[in-house]
């Protein structure tokens, strides 16, 4: 131990928009693209220690890291995240919720992601200069698995990218309850999940419905099940599901988003339990940010929070959060969008380091395939639906810079500079579409 | 910087029972005695490097940090933390709340305490070892600054100590409207304060009204005035005060702890603003962790959080605490029990590290003498009213051995092992005196 150790310094920002290969999956909000697209963020110290981070991708993102990264030169890795708090505090007025919006494309929340990044890079670096996990920096571990769930998608046939740049299909067409319960189960049987979202919003409600159903009776009511329209359905709609899901989702499952707004979660919540069904409501699109718990708690809108530090306001604000929930009576899990390791790690050492996490994680990750990873060695394991948090410093992951160069060569390729799910929506299935609330 | 840095290993836990001088203060608990009880503790690393904490003192908490120290050792200081959250989950059901008793002499919050103590000391190893401030280790620092007020008491004669160790009377005796204005004028020039507390609840209200109205007329409305009987009101006797000083503790006041218990705050609360007026109420004693704070905000009873590293469960749940207050529109400000410069330390570098803090501190520092600090040193400085945090790593101070050998033996000559303030009431001032609540 150096009892002389200095400050570590901040010398540069190295800021990687990259592309990574995104099955055709669907959500109410429309298509995936065949790329997804991320950026990864290289926070070096004077003495050539690097942080990483990763978050959202496109060019908004990019310039919104590009615009501070004079200002981050020269300042304490220890110290940017209580410089850069003001942040955290956007002026903007307006709907903060991803009610219209998929996550990393409100521009009212791009202030918390901006800071989210920054954090995550500097208690990366700090984590690898001490030679301690970030979970460490965060007041240690209370648990050494993080658990995931296994996240179902409606899904068009093929695997992602285009052209010489076409991945695998690994999981095949998913429109059909029956595909969707041999999707569930190469997924548990891959990764060991032993809980299971499905992505909904994109069939009838019965059709989903069923689908729910078949895996109930595929996996048993051992295996919590959870279903996520986006918001997509009416209250009506909404309580009709709980009230035909009622017997499948208990034992640990939830209903995410079925409706738009806190005012109908809450319409939605009151309906069901004048029925005597506790299905608890999930949220990620109602409740995005602390400004929305005072509603949320005072009108019983939401049972669980769905966090997400990449727009939370980073992984010391997501520890506050699980404070909230826990003081509130609120439930805690973890949103994911498509991501690499990197994500995955900050979302594993915060999951650690915060004692109220209640359900399983989310997690893309199962989406993505090896040619696509940044991080040296290749894919994070799962070990029986979880991820290891070990010893190693900072996030536990470095850069394999060739694979980063052929992220980066993606993203140069690739025809779009930000995630637009309704265009590819039109581009691929119908000409027509749009996102339409409720749609039934 | 030293890439190969090990993991910082608790070597020993060493604890202190020391004795300091008090003057003889006033609250609804009943009297000071001459001497307060605190417990510093030393945790060393294998490296040598020596974190520091201080807390309540005598001798149940002393057992508490004697019973896990077997424990401690051997562990590493970055995770400690996360290792005792069990601690912060007391199984035990029970009023939690200081209505009751003083603070630190709860056995429900026990844990809690201990759990605090041993953040604090590990924080403090941690921040020495790596050559970073407490805040550092937070998030980082907000404000250097960080703001007190002074912290008035209705006391008799003396300025603590016993025999040949009595301290000077700095102050004299306060027991008029009249005295407590010299009292806060000789705390503010000497310290820079430029806000007021009375520990109230001591004398008729009449009196107490009567202070702080002079002190309005003496400092003027720039001055925010508190007042603070610790529950010693009944419902009617509160509202009845906040109506007399409605002016008074506009601008920044506050009413703390008027009557026992959050249903009789929230009445108050009630009753005041349906007169349209707005005086915040403060708890330290309804509101002692965060199980009060759902009720808390439900029924409008506290509008203002006194939180308290040493008995909330440590510097990050104080963090925590402070993201709860600014979701649900609460203030927050800090209370303070008799302490030395370790524990102003501690309060100070978490305020530093937590945006949301909208009052000035309490601290009973200026009744503490140096005859009686155990930093090197002596006394930690104010600004202005304000402790300022510097780069200094840790808590920025080290230990006099000397002068904690003098601590240690005057809590050896001392008579009593815990604090009771009643006992000291009818031995002094009154030998039939009881608490009763409410009083008046």
């Amino acid at each position: 131990v150096n009892l002389d150790m200095t400050d570590i310094r901040i010398a540069s920002l190295r800021t990687h928009s990259i592309a990574l290969a995104d099955p055709p999956l669907r959500s109410s909000y429309g298509l995936h693209a065949p790329y997804a697209l991320r950026t990864i963020v290289e926070m070096e110290s004077e003495d050539g220690v690097i942080g990483l981070a990763e978050t959202h991708g496109g060019e908004a993102m990019a310039a919104d890291i590009a615009r501070v990264t004079p200002d981050v030169a020269g300042t304490s890795a220890w110290s940017l995240a209580a410089r850069l708090m003001p942040l955290l505090s956007p002026a903007l007025e307006g709907d903060r919720s991803q009610t219209h919006r998929v996550p990393g494309e409100n521009p009212l929340d791009a202030s918390m992601r901006l800071y989210s990044v920054l954090e995550m890079a500097a208690l990366d670096l700090v984590g690898k200069t001490v030679g301690q996990p970030v979970c460490a920096l965060l007041g240690g571990r209370v648990r050494d698995l993080v658990p995931f769930s296994a996240y179902l998608f409606y899904k068009h046939a093929g695997g992602g990218g285009e052209g010489d740049d076409t991945r695998d299909d690994e999981y095949g067409e998913g429109l059909t309850p029956e595909a969707m319960v041999v999707q569930a189960r190469q997924m548990m049987e891959a990764y060991g999940f032993t809980s299971i979202k499905l992505k909904a919003g994109v069939l009838d409600p019965d059709e989903e419905i069923a689908a729910i159903k078949a895996m109930h009776v595929a996996f048993g009511p051992g295996v919590p099940l959870r279903i996520d329209p986006n918001c997509a359905w009416s209250v009506e709609t909404s309580v009709r599901v709980g009230r035909a899901l009622a017997r499948e989702l208990a034992n640990g499952g939830y209903l995410e988003d079925p409706t738009a707004g806190l005012d109908g979660m809450a319409a939605v919540r009151r309906a069901l339990l004048a029925e005597g069904i506790d299905t608890p409501l999930a949220s990620n699109v109602a409740t995005t940010s602390f400004d929305h718990l005072p509603i949320a708690v005072r009108d019983d809108a939401v049972q669980i929070v769905l966090c997400d530090p990449h727009y939370w306001g980073g992984l010391r604000q997501v520890q506050h959060l699980a404070r909230v929930c826990q003081t509130f009576g609120l439930g805690l899990s973890m949103h994911s969008n498509s991501h690499l390791g990197i994500s995955l790690m900050a979302m594993a050492h915060v999951a650690a380091a915060s004692p109220h996490l209640t359900y399983a994680c989310d997690t893309h990750y199962p989406w993505q395939r090896a040619a696509d990873e940044v991080v040296e060695g290749g894919r994070i394991p799962f070990e029986h639906g979880s991820v290891r948090i070990t010893d190693a410093p900072g996030l536990g992951v470095s850069l394999d810079y060739d694979q980063l160069a052929r992220g980066r060569e993606r993203y140069a390729r690739c025809a779009y500079r930000k995630r637009d799910d309704e265009a590819e929506m039109r581009k691929h299935v119908d000409a027509q579409w749009t996102r339409r609330l409720p749609r039934w």
